[in-house]
């Protein structure tokens, strides 16, 4: 058995994998198919509980620090060697779905159920994470856990976070039983997140598999274009000062720039208010966001200078005045080399298509990188929508990510001889 | 004095009339120097108690019709001619101005008041009206008592309209006793309005005096706009079906189409919503409202057309569903020839520096114009700004507009020899 991580053939069990996603989605089910399973909720302590009986039940330690991550350890053979690590989360958003976070969680519980089944011992210990409140819905902001595991985010801050009820995610933990003394910042030999692609790429292409190279750096902006109210009737174009003018055209401006900067660019105008909103009142004021994403920081920086003077030409050509407030940056994420290289080479022995890629939005894995070598494995779910209670994968797609999960991690955890 | 009308010199008496209109606007006068005199209320009473003290010092008759028009009557040489009539409203915006309307029904006061100091006889009959609820601000719609005066509107439905108290426009009439039994539909020999422009043009040309040929047309439609919903991150600009990268592109296109299609077009995107309206999720859907204007009915056919034209295109080009539904349509009105031409030589023989010009509000002469050779007077008011507490317009303009307002009255009501 020593040398199954060189047998291209070897799987793990998808129909097991299949049964302990749908059994965890029991838990918070929503009636429309989905799932509903909030941060430091009576739910998520029932989630963690299987999680916990499941790892127990391979013979796994779990320990959970300070902020609820939880940690299923399978020892090595060299205890001097930081772990191979996965996870994900098990919160959900209010109406979430079956595999957002889930299936990070149980591929990595899959392969703990795949090795001890086949008697694999590995070198480095492995583990699988669960990292508390990913989501950030009910106590923003998202990746919290993570954010606090990494030092990113101070405990004593998040633990005070409340819910709408006031009720503090400390105290969320402490009813559920999930507030730990296990140490935190502890770094990983690597760490792998298996992850729905939560867009529609994989499905276009019909790629099994996504080798992410790293996360897309975003900054969002609040947007203000005023200029003067005036009547629909009497005010002729040329002497409007149409705030709603300025900003459809500095919308339409900077979404075909972000079409024309590459296939990694993304721009999207998701709020837009009009003041004073009246349909034959010419508009004195338009407050709208923008949301701007590129992997590389070099081109996030030039679609923020050709934003703002996008916006100095047509407030000019509108008469308007334009403030732009750029009021969170996240950088771009690059994944570790060999961790992606790791992946890449999983893939390549279960033999499925698989494309490189770029996550759109934020995981746990982005806060991990910060401690550890990093790779994340996406699969493609239908239509790319996710957030949503229909949420849905593929049982073949989620055993093809958990093999390439599988292969990726026994790599850079070597096999016991 | 008869051959008064001939005399180029003849002018109003300015400062009565300025006197009058800060008198009027006393009544429901609001802490920021605009009016609040909605129709129907105490105040408005207390205004038309006013308006009939003043018309009956002058010797006129003062009756109501059943939807509580006034008409202040000076007899006429020769009875059997139709009355030359003017006039506006007196019942203001919630924040109004003090000279929307009343302007116009106290410089047809002014006009009484001047042929009776100079005792000047007319052939015809002259009339100043106040008609009821021109705002339609607490019981729509705008323009109602001219409307039921010209039987474009049915009483019965008007006077059963309720405020959002749930009291009715008939009751309300009935406790400040303007319900009356006056005819209704009565032709007039020339119908004139003096008015505010309501708008910045002749203010910014330094006209003093707008010849309205018309009133423009005018097209109110509700527009839809269907994507998709998806997240902001992962979706690649070109499989997205951005709501808002539609409906931006659309408003921009109809506004440079009306900019293009000449000084008199107008259209305004007055209403937008955004749904879902959240920051990283690419607008699925938009409402937009669409105001378009033009005092050529072909012209309107023309805009409409090439609105949804360019619905078409940017359907295709942005991949979303356009669907546009016209709610309301008002005809262009062209005034009469002769009453436009009678304000034209007022200004000329006051020596005042004149414009033709279109009005782009609607107004209670657009009603009287079905049954009567109607034109109106416009004068300039400051920044264009109307329907708001900080309304404003120089005596000088008043009484510019007045003095073309009694010679066009005049020259159509013939001086008795």
């Amino acid at each position: 058995m020593a040398r199954a991580s060189n047998d291209a053939n070897l799987r793990i069990n998808s129909e097991r994998l299949w049964d302990s996603l749908m059994t965890l989605a029991e838990i918070g089910a929503t009636p429309r198919g989905g799932v509903c399973r909030l941060a430091g909720s009576e739910l998520d302590g029932q989630a963690r509980d299987l999680f916990r009986r499941w790892c127990e039940a391979e013979g796994c330690s779990v320990t959970v620090d300070p902020v609820g991550n939880m940690f299923a350890r399978r020892p090595g053979e060299n205890p001097a060697r930081d772990a191979v690590a996965t996870g994900s989360h098990i919160d959900s958003q209010p109406t979430g779905g079956k595999f957002d976070g889930a299936y990070g969680v149980l591929a990595g519980l899959e392969v703990l159920r795949t090795l001890n089944e086949r008697d694999i011992r590995t070198e480095a210990p492995i583990e699988v994470c669960v990292w508390t409140n990913e989501e950030g819905a009910r106590f923003p902001p998202a990746m919290m856990g993570s954010g606090v595991y990494a030092g990113v985010l101070d405990l004593d801050e998040m633990l005070e976070r409340r819910d709408h009820d006031g009720e503090s995610l400390g105290d969320s933990l402490d009813k559920i039983g999930y507030r730990g003394d296990a140490p935190m910042g502890r770094s990983f030999g690597a760490f792998f997140e298996a992850h729905i692609e939560q867009g529609p790429i994989l499905e276009r292409e019909h790629k099994r598999i996504g080798i992410v190279q790293g996360v897309q750096g975003l900054r969002w902006y609040d947007i203000s274009v005023t200029g003067a109210e005036a009547h629909a009737g009497p005010t002729p174009m040329d002497m409007r000062r149409d705030a709603l003018a300025g900003a459809a055209a500095l919308a339409t401006a900077t979404l075909a720039m972000a079409r024309d900067t590459g296939p990694d660019a993304r721009a999207t105008v998701g709020e837009w208010r009009t003041f004073p909103g009246s349909r034959n009142t010419v508009p004195g004021r338009i407050e709208m966001t923008l949301d701007m994403r590129h992997p590389k920081l070099d081109t996030l920086r030039a679609m923020d200078a050709a934003l703002r003077e996008a916006a100095l030409a047509l407030a000019e050509e509108h008469r308007v005045d334009i403030a732009i407030e750029c009021i969170w940056e996240s950088a771009p994420v690059e994944f570790d080399g060999e961790c992606v290289a790791a992946v890449r080479e999983g893939a390549r022995r279960a033999e499925l298509p698989a494309r490189d890629i770029v996550s759109g939005a934020g995981h746990d894995a982005v806060y991990i990188s910060r401690l550890a070598p990093t790779a994340m494995v996406f699969v493609p779910c239908e239509g790319g929508v996710s957030h949503n209670e229909s949420e849905a994968a593929t049982a073949e797609d989620c055993a093809a990510g958990c093999d390439v999960l599988f292969h990726a991690m026994l790599e850079r955890a070597g096999i016991a001889s």
